[in-house]
């Protein structure tokens, strides 16, 4: 695994090199080192599994037979392209959130230099994403395939992005219009599609095969995808900020949480009111109000529980798959994200 | 002219509705609601100039031959996909330039309910571009030549905009790095990419030419986006607030104009403190002493100079183009823009 990400690594320098010195502009040497400088903080600081869970999906669906050299770049090329497109909705997030840390260090937006010219920033990372792409699938049968698919999933993930923004952020801090069903669509949406779908989709496209014929995969993704939103959920409130390298701020944000969403299911109207008069303040009286609520609740437990009947549901739909390699590519990923901590 | 443009805007209903209804996403009402408002807001709002020049220039290819339904709507959809384009960059543009009005109205981010989901709504626009794209045009032969090409134009824009920002911005205020050479450079890619190149390059590859074979239109079209862009910075302090539909303050935020330039050549060493001191400050005394040495330097005559030149070196060029529809093509966008007040 270290020599995997080793090598991925190197993949991320010569992607990095070739945009630096991509002839359809022409860089000054300031805005050469501003790249430079703008990837190095956003792109390859993250876990990488989006990325690299492209070569792996992609060494599963060929029998565990070695890579080429050619295939390992391709398929590594594709895996940075979801880190690019990552960092790019990082890079914007953060501002719309106003938020202050991400992976340990300061958003991109703070720093003083920065700051709004992040904006900018966050949407070169997605130029560069067609750049790559020219750049070594152009030709490819399936190239027009990858544009679609790009395009089609970040839509998706902005669309998502917008309710969660909306429902957060317009009109009075409103808990009754929160429910599993609007943070089911804001998660799989958001997330969904970008974090498990697409490096599924892109290691079949270059192995030739056809993203419609493969029935269910992507419903079994969409669900991962969900159950990994939750933990995140569950993770801002309950998580070490040391291990998540963020302060979570959901409840100062008024987000729709499952944590929130699940604590309306099962609380009382004394306890409705606490949320109402608590959630969504700054205050950390408020803040701490809230975390008291849940603990009365015992969300930790149903959350655990909430855990344990997904993975079961999941494993279940990933057996009834008639391909077993494509079942390997599934399990992996459920592996991967099974009980994390961060 | 007028019956074009209610056309063209009939156009516009229907590709709204069509994304409004886009099953690749569940909307709620409120997400259709928001999307249909912000469309609205930002699309349809300008001069519109771009978009027609699709349908116009691809006319001028086809010898002024009627359109079918079927071309007037293609050339139409890139015409607005360019609209789009547009009205994504003005929409993040403005937050970057913490500008105030935009077309006669506050900028989008300005609105209380928006805010920062601004950014998200701006990179809505980018991808609304794509789904018209694929609805409308997948299955010609030309469909991932328009992917390439929009996705290039868009590196280019963010590219330049990115030089613009980082001399504006970063540092030390040091006029001493305005120069002609970088002035070119940032309004050539930020402006004469999408503005000048794209809407000729969408109705060529309409008409079903390569856009390699056309030689020197390429560049003849970005001489044009330069000459526009000086205007633009010559507007932005001379220009009428009611015409434009803004408050210019290029003055105030340290922009690289063509005017400030231009004055850096043209001063001597008492007028260059003046500028240094008074240059890119908020204070309205520093912004009227910035503005009385341009009348001191008469800085209007010179531009009226440049304005004549520029006009027939960009002629002389389009009559040595071999062909006559290109040459009615370029002749017609030169027409538009020459001596305008807006």
């Amino acid at each position: 695994m270290a020599e995997l990400k080793s090598k991925f690594l190197q993949v991320y320098a010569v992607l990095k090199s070739e945009l630096l010195n991509d002839s359809a502009f022409e860089f000054t040497d300031d805005s050469r080192h501003w790249i430079d400088r703008m990837l190095d903080y956003n792109v390859p600081g993250g876990k990488l599994n989006r990325g690299l869970s492209v070569v792996e999906s992609y060494k599963l669906l060929k029998l565990e037979k070695e890579l080429t050299d050619d295939e390992f770049f391709l398929a590594s090329s594709l895996g940075w392209c979801i880190e690019w497109l990552q960092a790019y909705f990082l890079v914007l997030d953060d501002i719309m959130d106003s938020s202050h840390t991400r992976r340990g260090q300061p958003c991109w937006f703070r720093l003083p230099k920065v700051g709004m010219i992040a904006v900018n920033d966050g949407i070169i990372l997605r130029n560069h994403i067609s750049r790559i792409l020219k750049k070594h699938f152009k030709g490819k049968p399936y190239y027009v395939d990858l544009l679609d698919l790009f395009n089609e999933v970040e839509f998706q993930t902005t669309h998502g992005q917008m309710i969660d923004l909306i429902t957060t952020f317009v009109g009075e801090k409103d808990l009754s219009k929160y429910s599993l069903n609007l943070h089911r669509r804001i998660v799989e949406y958001k997330t969904g599609y970008y974090s498990f779908y697409l490096p599924v989709a892109c290691a079949l496209l270059m192995f030739g095969d056809n993203l419609e014929s493969h029935g269910n995969v992507k419903g079994i993704l969409l669900e991962m995808g969900t159950y990994f939103q939750v933990q995140d959920d569950y993770l801002d409130c309950f998580g070490d900020p040391k291990e998540i390298g963020k302060i979570g701020t959901d409840i100062e944000d008024f987000k729709c949480s499952w944590l929130v969403v699940k604590a309306l299911e099962l609380c009382n109207e004394d306890q409705k009111q606490i949320l109402n008069e608590n959630y969504g303040k700054q205050d950390p009286a408020c803040v701490a109000k809230v975390k008291e609520l849940y603990k009365e609740l015992k969300i930790q437990d149903v959350y655990l529980e909430y855990e344990r009947t997904r993975y079961e549901k999941i494993t279940n739909s990933i057996e009834a798959h008639p391909s077993k390699e494509v079942q390997a590519v599934l399990k992996s990923f459920l592996a991967k994200i099974y009980k994390r901590h961060k």
